[in-house]
């Protein structure tokens, strides 16, 4: 069932990454992935989405490390900020607010019980084409690139998180996102869970930290509008040299036809797409794997590979 | 901006068709549509969508002419429901409740403005797979079928209306739905308008009656997971002698990917593919075309066919 | 059933495009083709194909008209190419020897009874890929690009003939070309012949030019590997401003899947995709289309455009 | 460089399979690859895939053990078969004439030096559909079936043999097949080859059989019209409960998109598709790869399944 809050989160508006080599990370997005750069701030760099109708899709910020930075979530309606403000406050996970976001209003800043930091906000700047990007149908945010993964806008981030209860109590009853899928062990402990703010079937989900660590990424994905692009992407990956670590395939858990590469700092992305599957029920349960069901592998058979369960951002000793 | 009860209604939940041919409909829906028939009752039949949640999908009821019977849509919980039956009372639209309809708990019958018959509703049945018809995957609700257009889901529904500015105060101001996209005459009347009710781009949209007619029906969408399903069912419906009137093309409203065809009945069908776009935005904007913008086609280029402006069930003469 | 002299052509080796914009048009072909420029010699600009084995696959020659230069035919063999030299000079129709084509070895220059410029090779200079366009898999000529229409090598090109049937005994009596379809008027005239080379349905296709003039253009096709590769052009095409005459949609006659544009110069150029058709038989019978067949339209019911029927280059008044 | 005698064979004709259960065999081509059973007689089930222009397309024969039976080539001319046949004859591998083969006019029994069946044919009986399977289109050999695999014609069947070089021998020398790509061992052996009598890029192929076994069988494969075909064919599998060995995904050994299950009798079975791929080349040079290469696995990273080096049929403990 889904929480009272539900649907005071409209969506995930942006995630940043870290990466030790930030000008590599941003090739990647651009060139490959037919991001554009639209921002420049500090040790940072702002690249978009065709479809986003915001001012940016990522944030690539140079670190010494991999991982994930702050996700931004955009609140449903000004009274859903507030809504939400106080229930994190009142978790007492709230470090308070910052005007200083590139391209956002006032944001309210906290971390998951994890440690991920995370950002709620309602104002948000448009993404204004130029010339040069200009659509030729004014319904979609930027010119449609045509080239490489070609994505059209952020899907989901997948956190690994040391204590996946704990981070789930927080996701359900303070966020109100609503659980889709999980695996749980034999023993009885959710092992991953994903949770949807929308229609989509997952907007963010926690994978447990076979190293107990807190605060890692599993993965960042975008999502493209076909398989075929997913396919082709695949060729233009195996061109660039880029690590391609499986897929392209199917998997089981959410059905999402997927290939995950592992952008040049390290952090691993996900192309994926949905097909028309939408979570529309209001009072949809969520979908119980055994870990038997789990280890059968993805939907078409693939057996999981190893640097799944091993590769996190951070890298850890 | 998206009206204040935006998010009462979830999704739209079944529609009604009419036509002189129920077993010719019902045939079209199960051989090239890739349907099941579930349930037979005076003088319907019920269908029902591969991945549909619910007890059917499409119910095809015998009546001397084609044309739209009742749409139902879920209200998003109990409460939704009571705040929007009482909201049709007040507008004076409403018929009572009906505990007898297939499949769900009490529905509130009423009528938009222009006469369209609809029906409100929270509890409803779940689909459950037959042993034949069991998924591999439990995240499913049946067995994948592989033929044919293969529809997933129920996508929207295009009414026409004698009174589109009548009908759009009833959609936004009674039912919370929120305009997406609309064209606007150059004298400033809206000559259609779609409306979304979940993160999709449209849900239910109203095209004025060129004949100013009450009630009738444009058409009836199913969503398939790819375009290449579209195009594939271009093929299905060439070798069944099916009438595709227009298509695969791109709409540059919205940018559906489609394909219409015309079932046995006479009822216009459209195939549909949005590929990722989802309209995220709570506060997204409706996008507003001319006359001018329209009458260039649709986003390839293709003119629109003379039958798309003429033919609406029942058939007027 | 199949000429002789089939199989001493090999395939068609490359196309020379006149055109009076010819930057504009060469940054039709490799902005949006995804082609390369490989080379530039006087008013000429070579532009390869990602998976094409020769050094060039159009030649782009600046002229004050546009319209359609040589046509290079490889031979199967030295023999091959002697004997079909020998048929041509029997024909009276070869203008001799060049020592001096981009690419080729000595080539034997004709034209046919319309006058449309060809030539005639066996010794070609392979493309070798530079260290920027060297491939991951060595079995395919260059890196996979990508972006755009991502053709990957020429298909077949459209003659308009003042006199089909003269053109027609040229192609198959004398090159030994096979006719696989064809369309025959009432008269018992053959409007358009479809002749292959190979194992493809098609490889050269005379139509009768409205107009009665010789040595026009219909259209210039290039292949792509799927036909999602043509959906995604047509969204290339749209934001690029090219224009689109027709498609994206199947023919009846061969069943391409194809796509129409305008290049710069105005010539005609097609996307097209023929799935896994081939056409294998030795002795397959040529299929013919009379002119009540044509007159539905293409495959799904798309009526030919207009233009289809009026523009061939060079425009004549 | 291809042999004196390549294109004396036209294109593989058909194949038997063996198998202990054909009336499961038979409704795995039929339900589930969208055949269409055209004969039986004796032990024998003939199933025809919807574009073939001959009589059947696979012949299915119940055997206490799965393998292959004989494969059929279609000469190219009267003359290619008298050739041929003497060829035969003089490597001393014929078994003589046939003129009770279903479907063919006189065929010439015999093997390869590995022991598989073969024959070779030039007169052959057309495919005319009956009045349910009659296409729209007339260029297309029966109705577009738009389900499961859907698979258009027979693509290629690759051997597993105990000796590569001698029956490699037989198939340029004897046959005039050519090489197009092939695998080399450290020690320069050849492990693996693959033929081509057409425009394709393989028609036969010969694997060492790693138990050193004659006469056994890899896989048949039949081609698809696009990519989507066989990941809509996957989720066919995966319901109908067909052992999906590996896929889909693109090897990198002719780049063919591919998806191999296991028929219910045991032999492998691929569906393929190359895309816009061809070998168009007359001269052209065989590819190699070394085993270091090939051990990276597949084009897109996927390493080879083990089963894929330890299946082969019939089956031997």
């Amino acid at each position: 069932m889904r929480p009272a809050a539900f649907r005071d989160i409209a969506h995930v508006g942006s995630v940043e990454l870290f990466t030790s080599v930030p000008e590599e990370t941003r090739d990647f997005f651009v060139d490959l992935m037919a991001m554009k750069e639209v921002h420049r701030e500090g040790d940072s760099i702002y690249v978009h989405a065709w479809d986003d109708y915001e001012r940016h899709t990522v944030k690539i910020t140079g670190r010494d490390r991999a991982g994930v930075g702050r996700t931004f979530l955009r609140a449903a309606s000004p009274e859903a900020l507030r809504r939400r403000v106080a229930a994190i406050e009142e978790a007492g996970l709230g470090t308070g607010w910052s005007e200083a976001e590139f391209g956002l209003g006032p944001a309210y800043l906290f971390a998951d019980p994890d440690g991920h930091e995370m950002g709620l906000y309602y104002e948000t700047e448009r993404y204004v084409a130029t010339e040069e990007h200009r659509p030729s149908l004014k319904n979609q945010a930027s010119a449609f690139p045509g080239r490489g993964a070609n994505v059209r806008r952020l899907d989901h981030v997948n956190f690994l998180a040391s204590d996946v209860p704990a981070a789930s109590a927080f996701m359900s009853g303070t966020l109100g996102a609503r659980a889709t899928e999980q695996i749980v062990t034999d023993e009885g402990e959710t092992a991953a869970i994903w949770y949807s703010v929308s229609d989509k079937s997952y907007d963010l989900v926690y994978t447990s930290d076979w190293l107990g660590a807190r605060g890692r990424l599993h993965h960042v994905a975008l999502a493209t509008d076909t398989r075929e692009d997913i396919l082709r992407a695949a060729d233009v990956f195996l061109e660039a040299g880029v690590h391609i670590e499986t897929g392209p395939h199917k998997h089981a858990i959410q059905q999402t036809f997927f290939l995950y590469v592992w952008e040049p700092g390290g952090n691993r992305i996900e192309l994926c797409n949905a097909g028309a599957r939408l979570i529309l029920a209001p009072d949809w349960e969520v979908i119980t794997w055994t870990q038997a069901e789990r280890a059968k592998g993805q939907a078409w058979g693939l057996k999981t590979i190893e640097s799944f369960h091993t590769h996190g951002t951070p890298v850890i000793d």
